[in-house]
């Protein structure tokens, strides 16, 4: 048994473990959705392992030579764990997604930068936390100690940090790596792109916040990914609502990271692991609880405004009145109802100091397959503000307030490549008229190649049409052929090409 | 005495030496040549140093924060050897540099792939000689041995050969990874991007060969780099020649890189290397040396053809039908004035087995500065034709011939830069209408933002136009400005913009 047919027999029994749960009379959401995730997870494991084996197209294997038997080879055809080649389908998808994400950028007069693919190492240390177990490093070979980057914040932080800048609108597409476990995941790979959005600078009181959100709705309505929310907190609210409950402050960052799960586990789960690993008291979790399922909009703010406890602590007060001021600027912007201020909303990262965002897509829009139509597919954008990142790489220690959103756009290339389903046009060709390279090529076969690639005319000429003065044109999708003359014919094709 | 001011004293007194030698009664070129070669390393070295300590835009550093003295900061704050960051000027022009390229590469119908940064080392052993040092290794981290991609070449075999690909027309666009020496080059770093064309698979001799060709002169000419002129050769003819001359065939590929030298380096130097340390005779490298000098078009292929050492080489006669061929192919596609088969070409790589290429820019358009005017400033394009490649990362074996080009665009860059001179636009805002998010933003202060990053027009928008009906359109060139009636302005607007 190939690893192959392992992981279809496994993707069978697990359709099945999903069907039976959805099908039963008390539907538990959470556990759907863990199966969901494990369907989904062993799928991705199953197209990777195509990929690896067979690059892209997936051709099938030649009988004989399976990955298991080396036989008459000596070298390892794959690429490295956790990462594929792209082909021109892919490549073709990618591009179109990403020039609708970039003509958002530029619309809202960002600029680009690049920063190298590795950074120093000490760059990059101590910003992650655990996950910095994750860095590439590169071998020391007698010069700088370099890793690969993480993400694109810290370089960006660096940027602006090193090169004294103070005021930049910019937008950031590269990939990024981590040694993560491709296995767990879906569609994550170790080597992926990441497409931040960043304003860095001294403004009015949440105007680039919310411009970052009005940026995310714009993409994810342009893209068409379906419907959506994007969902807002706010850090300072955050720990006075821990305050508030009676959370000591050196736990509320590890009070953050139980909060932020509650996506993903059920409260009951997220409420155990408070009391028992991280030593709560059960009446300040009951009280974190009620405040987490809040969610709404200037209504909400108000509501929490007239708190007793909360009224009582001075940052959480100020972290209201800029969800009211960013919720306003929602309104103006004419993004109100894409928008959620959500006290469940927490953040992994320890970085941020203000506005927290994430957006999420929301029902039968979001997956492509059966499986998955009543369940939140998770994140597609995240970001806040960080305040105090910069000054770690300036040479005065000078602070530059940034605010920024990264579009999840694996995620987007994923659903698009799901609904796209069948041929994705690799080529801009509008008219064929090359003498096909092929040995011997019949005019049958350049037809075909025309069909195959979905160009929209052919142009024939033949010793026929040359004695008459005429070229043949073809429409590939109804093979209607007629004929033009040969002193005119551009003229009548741009006219059709401009009208299609 | 800091770098920068070592460097400035060096780039003064070497510009010195290339003036005096150009006002010499006997112009030595050879020797001016490789003067300039130094100068401009050598403003190369100040450009990155200023890059490197100052992030882009370069800003004046503040007192007292210098290099050597870190004082209050505990990293380093620099990218890593050989890297650079790239700010939104660089990036604009880059960008637009590479859509030209782009659109020739299209319009021949070329598909784009992507593969990962990083590939197994044992992919990449063996394939560059003893260039092997320059790659970067990752660090074993407890899984795969990695190491950064060298070049677009050997990944774009292993893509082919690991997916039974037997035609595709692809090019790539990626950065591409050396351990070189920063110091000793111009404008070369160690991070840079590689820029391919390839077309793989069996088709009628010599048209893929034609269309590389043409691909070049192409975008060559579109870019606007001034005169260049693709040289032509055929490694079978070289080795044929060598032959010819009594080289024994186990120092072919070493005459070769000996004969790779003649573009820098006079006759006489390349005929000493020959004789003192490659070990040939006298009387070989003589002869030789009479083919070298020879260049020309289709009159040299007969000349050569009635050779009667040549002729009794079959390897030499099946290359210069080859190029017979070429040459055709060449007229055909209107580029022959662009081409010169030139016997002195020989290209550094061992895995090309029949047509060589090297495009080179000539004469005043190649440099910008008044040093270089009259100096080749050498290659922008190279390639060729490498049929045993694929092989090697085929599971059985399967050979799939392959022909290609690599467009050195980092050259291309560096001279649209020095050309650019002034500003970049970095954004493609057509008409100003945001509020500024500065803190209390003057008037003012938003028209100079326009005018530095020229927008062309400006919507001005306050209580007095708000009153009449009217918005206020300032042209940001001219600083005219004049009222349109609040509901016909857009359309106004669409209209000027599409006419300028």
């Amino acid at each position: 048994m190939t690893e192959k047919d392992t992981l279809e027999a496994a993707i069978t029994a697990q359709g099945d473990v999903v069907r039976k749960l959805k099908s039963a009379a008390t539907k538990d959401k959470a556990k759907i959705n863990e199966e969901v995730q494990k369907l989904l997870a062993l799928k991705e494991q199953l197209k990777q392992c195509t990929v690896e084996n067979a690059g892209e197209p997936a051709v099938p294997k030649p009988s004989g030579a399976t990955e298991s038997t080396p036989g008459n080879r000596n070298l390892s055809l794959k690429t490295p764990k956790g990462t594929r080649d792209y082909g021109p389908e892919s490549m073709a998808l990618r591009q179109r997604v990403l020039d609708q994400v970039i003509r958002v950028f530029r619309k809202h007069g960002a600029e680009t930068i690049d920063t190298p693919v590795f950074e120093l190492k000490e760059v990059l240390t101590g910003k992650y936390g655990e996950d910095s177990k994750l860095i590439y490093d590169l071998k020391d070979q007698g010069g700088e100690i370099l890793a690969l980057r993480y993400d694109l914040t810290v370089p960006f932080a660096r940027y602006v940090g090193m090169g004294n800048v103070f005021n930049i609108k910019r937008y950031h597409i590269a990939k990024v790596y981590r040694r993560d476990n491709p296995q767990i995941t879906r569609g994550r790979y170790r080597e992926f792109y990441q497409c931040d959005f960043d304003i860095a600078g001294t403004y009015d009181p949440m105007l680039p916040d919310a411009e970052c959100v009005k940026v995310v709705c714009e993409i994810l309505s342009d893209v068409g990914v379906g419907e959506f929310v994007v969902k807002l907190n706010h850090r300072k609210l955050l720990d006075g609502m821990f305050e508030a409950c009676g959370v000591p402050a050196d736990k509320f960052r590890t009070a953050c990271s139980s909060v932020d799960k509650l996506d993903k586990t059920p409260w009951a789960e997220v409420k155990r692991e408070m009391v028992e690993e991280k030593g709560l008291t059960e009446e300040t979790v009951d009280r974190i609880g009620e405040y987490v399922t809040l969610h709404g909009g200037p209504e909400l703010v108000d509501r929490l405004a007239a708190d007793e406890k909360l009224k009582q602590i001075p940052s959480a007060m100020e972290g209201l009145e800029d969800m009211r001021l960013l919720l306003q600027y929602c309104d103006i912007f004419q993004v109100a109802n894409r928008v959620s201020f959500d006290l469940s909303l927490a953040r992994g990262l320890d970085y941020y100091t203000g506005v927290i965002y994430e957006a999420v897509l929301l029902g039968s829009g979001a997956g492509g397959g059966a499986e998955e139509e009543e369940i939140t597919v998770g994140s597609v954008a995240g970001g806040g503000r960080y305040d105090n990142l910069v000054g770690m790489f300036n040479p005065k220690r000078k602070q530059v307030p940034c605010v920024g959103v990264s579009i999840g756009v694996e995620r987007l290339f994923s659903i698009i490549e799901a609904r796209a389903g069948g041929k994705t046009r690799t080529n801009e060709t509008q008219v064929y008229a090359e003498h096909s390279y092929k040995l011997n090529p019949k005019l049958l076969a350049q037809l075909q190649h025309c069909e195959e690639y979905q160009i929209p005319y052919a142009i024939i000429l033949g010793d026929g049409e040359l004695s008459r003065g005429v070229v043949k044109l073809r429409e590939i999708a109804t093979r209607k052929e007629e004929e033009l003359p040969v002193d005119t014919f551009i003229e009548e094709l741009r006219r059709r090409l401009s009208a299609s």
